[in-house]
């Protein structure tokens, strides 16, 4: 089978001919229909300290990966040939794939058959893939790390891929949503997602009492964040667009929780699923062919892509 | 009756007569027995900022109080003279003794019906004075944001006055304690709480994978706590010594929890008295006459108070 592998620091994805995998014990063959293409992949071949992340190398990136069951190992029984999945992540323990095995820009993959989530009928392959990462990390951070409820006024900080998915949920989930995003020129977005209000700035929201802020960016806005929710509110920290940061622990003593997030879950990409399938969440994505993903990442690495991009294999 | 009041930044307090309090609607007197003496009453006394806490001056100070209830308004139900009880320090709602209505500091006080505490049967008023503020503090912190549970591998940061405290309620939890605390000549005191070891500073700690560290220092302790706990693990911040620090939201992103505690609520209160009536929670304190609080407060500010020290009303 074809696949895209990752060579070297600074070098293009080479396009190699590959074995096809074949399922072991406790694991999957999943036909690739549609696997996308993340930043995260521009800064491994991009940056050499990126590349510490992968366990081996050249490696098969991508870790978006949705398709159809095509061969099972000989002891599972929670999957056949023919559903299908989307293939999990941000596994909690384990292998990633795109990292530490092979990845999803390939014809084939091969997962455990604990990593998958069934993809609801009538659900695209392609939000399938935004599902598997970008969605369920957007979800993670404002239900299962914030819980957020009905009635609760949010802020989120960031309309980007992640932030838009994460407000359209606090929205779908009845909350009064509001967006701080210094991008102007991607506003409309908010009010796209039903957002009640946008600001440039989150330091705007001192004295709003919110409930809960997700933090989808990350750019000195923690600070921000944990001054303008109310005695005992919660910040999710789930962009980390400038790591190192100055917080006031004082404003943190007023019974503030400051969580991190990370990925998400099974169950936040089966929630993430069901919403996609009612119509109610639809990130903004577009596709290339499985054939020109180079030319794909090329476009993200220069920002020309808006919302998600995946990569189509034809069967 | 006798007060020691507030009048102004950098004079002692002055002992004056003043009206004896009358209770109102969902009101009580309590007739003090100890008053606990506290270093922020220090602060008060000395950083003119400190004083902007202070809803008027003159103001009685002193918020660790426990006496015994001599009056009741009208309609006051839940108590009745003669109950022994201690006063919450740290409400949610409503005024603060010894910061926005009058204070500890004098032979009777006047509190709401809903901030107190009964005292257990045979528990000293002193160690009553004790639980209202730096016992619930420390119980809070790592029971109330910490869920501290048995089998937890917990670091408590500081074996000051809160940290002896709690490092000694997480013992009497079933957790395993482990100090960090840069001031050897108080390692002993770790010892005696039952703790399993001792370290200079919480930055040996990293690796550890603890469950749950809780910070009474705030030294730049904040990040070396968020390392040193596993995914998922939870860092809560109670003291902040040194309220400015840097910290890599990247660590974070671990799943990990920072949670500010600030003082505790009425379960707190009472959960305290329940293990300090049993005798499993004894935390050192001493006592001096109610006519020579100023000479305690000196004491105080120079430092050389070991554990908590309360002033004693003679009745």
């Amino acid at each position: 089978m074809k696949a895209w592998q990752f060579t070297d620091t600074g070098k293009p994805l080479r396009l190699v001919e590959v074995p096809d995998p074949v399922p072991g014990a406790g694991e999957v063959v999943v036909d690739v229909r549609t696997s996308g293409l993340c930043h995260s992949d521009i800064s491994i071949m991009h940056h050499p300290a990126a590349k510490q992340a992968l366990a081996f190398v050249p490696l098969t990136l991508g870790h978006e990966i949705a398709g159809v069951v095509s061969a099972v190992g000989p002891d599972v029984t929670e999957w056949k040939t023919g559903d299908r999945v989307g293939v999990w992540a941000t596994p909690r323990t384990g292998t990633i794939p795109g990292y530490t095995r092979q990845g999803g820009y390939a014809e084939r993959h091969l997962a455990p058959a604990s990593d998958l989530t069934a993809l609801p009928d009538g659900l695209d392959f392609a939000l399938g893939s935004v599902g598997t990462d970008a969605g369920l990390t957007a979800h993670h951070a404002i239900v299962g790390r914030g819980q957020v409820r009905a009635g609760m006024k949010v802020g989120v900080i960031g309309i980007g891929g992640l932030g838009q998915i994460g407000a359209r949920i606090g929205v779908l989930h009845g909350a009064e949503v509001h967006v701080a995003e210094p991008k102007r020129d991607v506003w409309h977005l908010a009010e796209s997602v039903g957002a009640s209000s946008v600001v440039a700035d989150a330091a705007e929201w001192r004295g709003k009492d919110f409930d809960l802020i997700v933090d989808y960016a990350g750019y000195d806005t923690t600070q921000p964040a944990l001054e303008a929710v109310r005695f005992g509110g919660r910040v999710v920290q789930v962009g980390v667009g400038k790591p190192l940061g100055t917080i006031n622990l004082a404003v943190l003593l007023r019974e503030k929780d400051l969580l991190g997030s990370f990925g998400g879950t099974l169950d936040d990409m089966a929630a993430v699923y069901a919403l996609m399938a009612s119509g109610d969440l639809a990130p903004v994505h577009s596709e290339i062919p499985f054939e020109a993903l180079n030319e794909g990442l090329d476009r993200l690495e220069k920002g020309t892509v808006e919302g998600r991009l995946v990569a189509r294999v034809s069967p």
